[in-house]
């Protein structure tokens, strides 16, 4: 398939920065939690070579809070998730596997806890506003669940530091690992984390109020001139080589926590009321995982489809999610479910692209 | 803006007909439910003319369906919506406002009874399975839902009733409005209803099974030859002239059932186990409603977020939430949200679109 057009509707969301990615030349976009996400600028290799030797601002606002606030919100998110959440600090994130009462995954969101009460989920492509509603409205808790007017602005790369020493201060940039602080910008507090979806290193500002996102764009813009400051956006080259997953691509809600690799964010012993908590004991031992897997051979095309993995006696052995060339490890990168008959590190698969057959080999971890 | 690109990934899922659609030439697509939804073939204006005077089919594998089984479906399905279901015949579909317990709209679906203790949900673009899940689990009851193998293809047009005479036989062409009748297709048994969201007549055929996409797309089009069959889809300038809501455009959580017009599906003094009932007894006579609307002028833009409207002494009347020109009835058809003092037909108001102020006016009804 050639890249087609998108037709714009107000039901593919314009976030606060749109007119600024715009001016700024985005090329593509995909849709993400009803909302506009810009895929690429320049080209996704330049902007990969980018990524990694500058500063980029990208703008994440598909990454929609879902604020769960009231005297059960802690009990309300944890029905949702198997990670422990009773030691989390007032100023911490978390990455959590979200699942049904099957342990199937829902969703893969970052949680912030604001306050004792009060948690926004930071979430992936789906409506998890809904499944909180219908659990809140069941289990007749004392918490509300809405979409708050919060829009994050990711600032991702090795110059990221530089530039929020330069506008927020050396005490953001001290911030540790998924951890945030607050600031102030014209008077609204907001808060700034150090996370985001790559491996450059850098941060995410979760901007309170739409009106905010132009001048806080600019003021980002003017502050990174010198050091070859850009727009951006989550990147399919870098991700991949970081091995890190994609809900809607490599893990779906036929995918269990296990499967995903995902294990070690499973407390089974102290969060017992996660709605999955039964099912999840008995999924520990999986039969399939996600792996990272290089391809060999010419650059894959884009993939829309899974691609079939099997072995060299043509038996099934999973299937490819997600793969794209890397000019730096020149060779193809990839994210794949793999049976455990074919999941040691260095076991060479066939993997089915539309453009034919290619080797694939197992690894044992990320690239980067 | 102008018509941005599209980035193909597996996150934005194919069909089991969209080699048929890329095939007959899709030049643009939107996404819906995780789906590619195509927009438009030749353009919107031609496709129109066409859906107007012949028959199309359109891939709306996207209109996903949320099937709902087990002894407390129906109760299940009812705690969303204040339609009474009560009464539903066994081969009946139902247009049904869905509301969490503040009264707000969460999605208009299409429910369609498949037996006393299974139903579809033919939805809108939200993830209504994980309302569903969140209060099965909540309530604890005893109904399951999950996303089937089923992908709805319409069969649109003053032909289409040539069309499913030729194919699937007089009686199917029969079928009452807002009921189906079972065909079997190469031996599977799937649904045909007479629905669909146009105002120009036809059928959607719930294909049961995406093996079945390609060889059922290729018999349509061959029994079609000769009265023009072409491949189409949901026609922005044709729902607008029939008045037909859109769910994220027309239609947020932030409306009630009252505010769209959809008092008439809410049966307040029956339905009473509705989450929303309570909510909803208080919002029967809403301060704003949604009208149709003409815009005169020259042809208004692509909208891609509300254009407010306001009255002559400059005070805020509503908003334009869909907008396009009409050529059959050479002037803007629009839908919007209209304040009570500003709803009456024929006021007159103003809107300001991104080119500039043009002269907005109230109607009783929509076009068509």
């Amino acid at each position: 398939m050639s890249m087609p057009y998108l037709t714009p509707a107000i039901r593919l969301r314009r976030t606060p920065f749109s007119r600024r990615v715009e001016a700024a030349g985005a090329k593509a976009y995909t849709v993400y939690n009803h909302m506009l996400l810009a895929s690429f600028f320049r080209s996704v290799e330049e902007d990969y070579a980018h990524l990694k030797r500058a500063v980029q601002v990208w703008d994440v606002s598909c990454e929609r809070q879902v604020e769960i606030v009231g005297p059960d919100a802690l009990r309300l998110v944890q029905l949702t998730t198997p990670r422990d959440l009773s030691r989390m600090a007032n100023d911490q994130c978390y990455y959590i596997p979200m699942v049904d009462e099957e342990g199937h995954m829902l969703n893969d969101p970052i949680l912030i806890k604001l306050a004792n009460d009060r948690y926004w989920v930071s979430i992936a492509d789906t409506d998890m506003l809904y499944y909180f509603k219908g659990l809140a409205s069941g289990f007749r808790l004392n918490a509300k669940a809405f979409e708050p007017d919060v829009s994050p602005l990711a600032i991702q790369g090795p110059k990221a530091d530089k530039l929020v020493a330069r506008v927020f201060g050396q005490e953001i940039v001290d911030t540790k690992f998924f951890r945030y602080k607050t600031i102030s910008f014209q008077g609204k507090e907001m808060i700034v984390a150090r996370s985001g979806w790559s491996h450059q290193g850098g941060f995410e500002l979760y901007l309170d109020g739409s009106e905010y996102g132009e001048p806080l764009w600019d003021l980002l813009f003017e502050a990174g001139k010198d050091i070859d400051i850009r727009a951006g956006g989550p990147n399919l080259i870098e991700r991949i080589e970081a091995g890190l997953l994609s809900y809607g691509n490599d893990i779906t809600i036929d995918t269990t926590p296990f499967e995903a690799g995902l294990g070690k964010f499973c407390n089974l012993d102290t969060a017992t009321d996660c709605l999955g908590h039964e099912a999840l004991l008995m999924q520990q031992d999986p039969s399939r995982q996600i792996r990272s897997i290089s391809i060999s051979g010419p650059p894959v095309s884009s993939i829309t489809s899974y691609w079939p993995l099997k072995d060299y006696e043509g038996d099934r052995a999973g299937h490819i999610s997600s793969a794209t060339w890397s000019p730096d490890f020149e060779t193809n990168v990839a994210i794949g479910m793999v049976h455990r008959a074919h999941w040691t590190p260095g076991t060479e698969l066939i993997v089915e692209t539309e453009a034919g057959e290619q080797t694939a080999t197992v690894r044992d971890s990320s690239w980067i």
